[in-house]
């Protein structure tokens, strides 16, 4: 690799997801690139983790068809509003136009919903809780980038019914937190932010984003959360007796985290030599690299394959004995991202021991007898390293401005995000966006400051701009 | 449920697929059902234990994009031919008709060969060997059938790519094995029968397929193995340089199973009473029913459901607590097809045992303090019987007969599977299909018998015919 990601961010994650093998953008329809192994299992590694704490959490998993009816489609106008344009349709079976065309789902409100309506009747049917982790569908016209905005989007979507607003309100405080524990665990560090309303999901009463900051300084969505009121719930008939046995419409959340979340640990945490995973989402976690001397290989490998195997039932482990510089592969491995290694030659095996090293630099030589029980420690000051880096960036692309003269002057020097406030004009947003600015909303937890608006100087509230993906 | 299975499989089918919730066929898009949770839990961990057969077996996994522009999806004719009428095709994104139509995939050999084709350079890239689980579609006009035709179809297919014909065939003999090895877990019996030239994969030098028996005597294929050759190969240009620096077509195969499996699964084991399901693939493994008596809930809950959280440490289960009577608690887990039961009540309990039955009718009073080290033995004895039940079936349904009018009385009486004789021709062949017959091709391991034809009494070879879903 050798290309520091900041300052040169987009060059490094082109060359990252080539050199890596994550994503091979040579298919030859835009937008639509394919998941190669490396970052395909990684994906994969990264929603498992997601659908454990959805399971732990009471949500089931299960799987809605990829096609919609346009009929169906059609019925939450405000959420076709939002989308129609940025559908793709299937009109033709064979040679056979299709009687009623269908939408490739661009999220699946609309597939479910009329299905949940057969399935929710009683209040004692809610919660319903689900999610599938599946591909979606856009017909993306603007410039599209690996993993961050395509015409094919790998995600997990979550759908829940409840009787009450508040209900559903406090199951998006639910998964807020759920997709707050998640991130952690990756050590991505995000604000928690109410969308403006010209910004929220279309259809929905109002929806929380998860942003965190890329290496360029600008702001990724890695989750959003969406209360939906009844409003889907009246369009697609979605209806419940309650204790009285009186019919009332349901109150809905969705909320999604796709493949960006993925893209956010990549950019997070990769360095100059190239990406540096998390150890339960990396498709390798330790590497085995055997130092051969005067044609000992036999010897070494004999010793030192005896401990890969041990660790091989409990972690995901390569052997590379691959007739290479032992150096060649120390720097595969690194630009890989592969959290932990283990090396040894003879002199090292014969003394019982072997040299850990991990992908931020740590190096120890430890007893083989006590190896097995190093790798945890060894994951944990890796990824508190890790993490710390990423936190400190984070923390340090936080400011406060006012006046755009200023917010701008800041914002060249630091990106990020910005504090700042703002009237609630849609005139001022357009203002700021002719300068790639959007508002992104308010912090949850900081609602209720006032604060004079950034461009027209009125009376609003405090908010956080930044540039976002 | 209280409807057998045999005499009336088509009515059993219908109703346990509702019963159970394994799919909603209510969405409106034929062809195009929903996968419920019970139903989705049982297709992951099945794929799950396929992919984990893959992986030990060097297939790495991956994903490629559900559309195929058309000029890229036109280039192997034979192919085409095969699929070009069963399609789906999405024309326009928005209002925007495009420039270069697109096919969604309704297998994958036109996606991925491209992309092969800029993988594949040197003898020492191969062999290369990926899969993935996804989903596929065709334009079904036939009447759809949930987990066995319909238009989107849930599967794992498998990729490789090799430099000589003969470790192509090689290939397709690991998976032969791979397959094999999979549907024994689950106690399917089969034949792997290789299929005529008219029954091939469109484009393939030969096809191996899995063929079970479904309860009405029906076959119903549950994998295929297919040689490519280097037809795919010529067509979408993979070549590589062989050790003396020329270039050469790389030979193919591929391979897949689908949701057919799955169904096979249900629909071998299942009996009047619903499903049965394999311990591994079960959403629920162990189900706990408390027997109260008096009013002493708490006391039964506070020791039943210590044993419930040890064991849910190694094991899926659930404690079914609800307001029911335990009769209709054991009913609805055995309607859902969970192997294993534990109750008790307190007199149980207090001499330190409970109540251990199994989905065949085994029952065993068991020591609290084996409880956990008698699973293992549980469920091994479960599956055996299980799987017996399903080969005492299976072998009993494997009929020999000679002439028409013989194998149509032998088929009356026993359905399944007929060995008999056929000639070769196309004509002897539509003759069968005028009663629904299909010759299935000749079983692997008893090439090469002669056998009078069972339609024109010309010599020809032995081959299985019978009624394939």
């Amino acid at each position: 690799m050798k290309i520091a990601k900041v300052g040169n961010f987009s060059e490094w994650y082109s060359k990252i997801l080539f050199d890596a093998e994550i994503v091979d953008i040579r298919y030859p329809v835009k937008g639509m690139p394919v998941y190669m192994p490396w970052g395909f299992r990684g994906l994969d590694y990264f929603f498992r983790e997601l659908e454990k704490l959805l399971d732990k959490n009471g949500h089931d998993k299960l799987l809605f068809p990829v096609a919609i009816p346009e009929s169906i489609f059609n019925k939450e106008a405000e959420h076709i509003k939002g989308f129609s344009d940025g559908v793709l349709w299937i009109t033709h079976g064979g040679e056979t136009e299709l009687e009623d065309k269908l939408v490739l789902r661009p999220t699946s409100e609309t597939s479910m919903y009329p299905i949940f309506a057969l399935w929710v009747r009683s209040h004692e049917d809610m919660p319903l809780k689900v999610y599938q982790t599946t591909t979606v569908y856009r017909h993306e016209t603007k410039a599209t980038r690996p993993l961050i905005r395509g015409r094919e989007i790998y995600w997990n979507e979550a759908h829940t019914v409840h009787a009450t607003f508040e209900d559903a309100a406090k199951q998006v405080d639910e998964a807020v937190k759920i997709y707050s524990e998640f991130f952690a665990m990756f050590g991505i560090p995000f604000l928690v932010i109410k969308r403006p309303d010209h910004d929220k999901f279309p259809g929905a009463e109002y929806t929380y984003a998860l942003d965190t900051l890329m290496p360029d300084g600008r702001s990724l969505q890695i989750g959003t959360v969406h209360h939906l009121g009844e409003k889907f719930a009246r369009a697609y008939s979605i209806k419940y007796s309650n204790e009285n046995g009186e019919k009332r419409y349901a109150n809905q959340t969705s909320y999604g985290i796709s493949m960006r979340g993925f893209a956010s640990v990549l950019g997070v945490h990769g360095d100059e030599k190239g990406l540096r995973l998390p150890f339960v989402i990396s498709p390798v976690q330790i590497v085995f690299v055997p130092i051969y001397a005067k044609g000992n290989n036999e010897e070494v490998d004999g010793k030192l394959r005896a401990i890969y195997e041990q660790l091989s039932k409990s972690y995901r482990c390569v052997y590379d004995d691959k007739n290479k510089r032992p150096g060649d592969k120390f720097y595969y491995w690194e630009m890989k991202g592969v959290p932990l290694r283990v090396e040894a030659g003879m002199r090292d095996l014969s003394a019982g021991k072997v040299t850990l090293t991990d992908r931020v630099g740590n190096k120890n030589v430890v007893d083989i007898a006590v190896l097995e029980s190093e790798i945890p420690r060894a994951v944990k000051e890796y990824e508190k390293r890790l993490f710390e880096e990423a936190r400190a960036f984070f923390d340090s692309h936080i400011s406060d401005a006012d006046g755009f003269r200023k917010v701008q002057s800041v914002y060249e020097e630091k990106n990020g995000f910005i504090r700042t406030g703002w009237c609630g004009s849609m005139e001022c947003v357009e203002r700021l966006k002719e300068e790639a600015f959007d508002v992104l909303g308010t912090e949850r937890g900081r609602e209720g400051h006032v604060r004079k608006c950034v461009i027209c100087g009125k009376e609003g509230k405090e908010v956080i701009i930044g540039k976002p993906y």
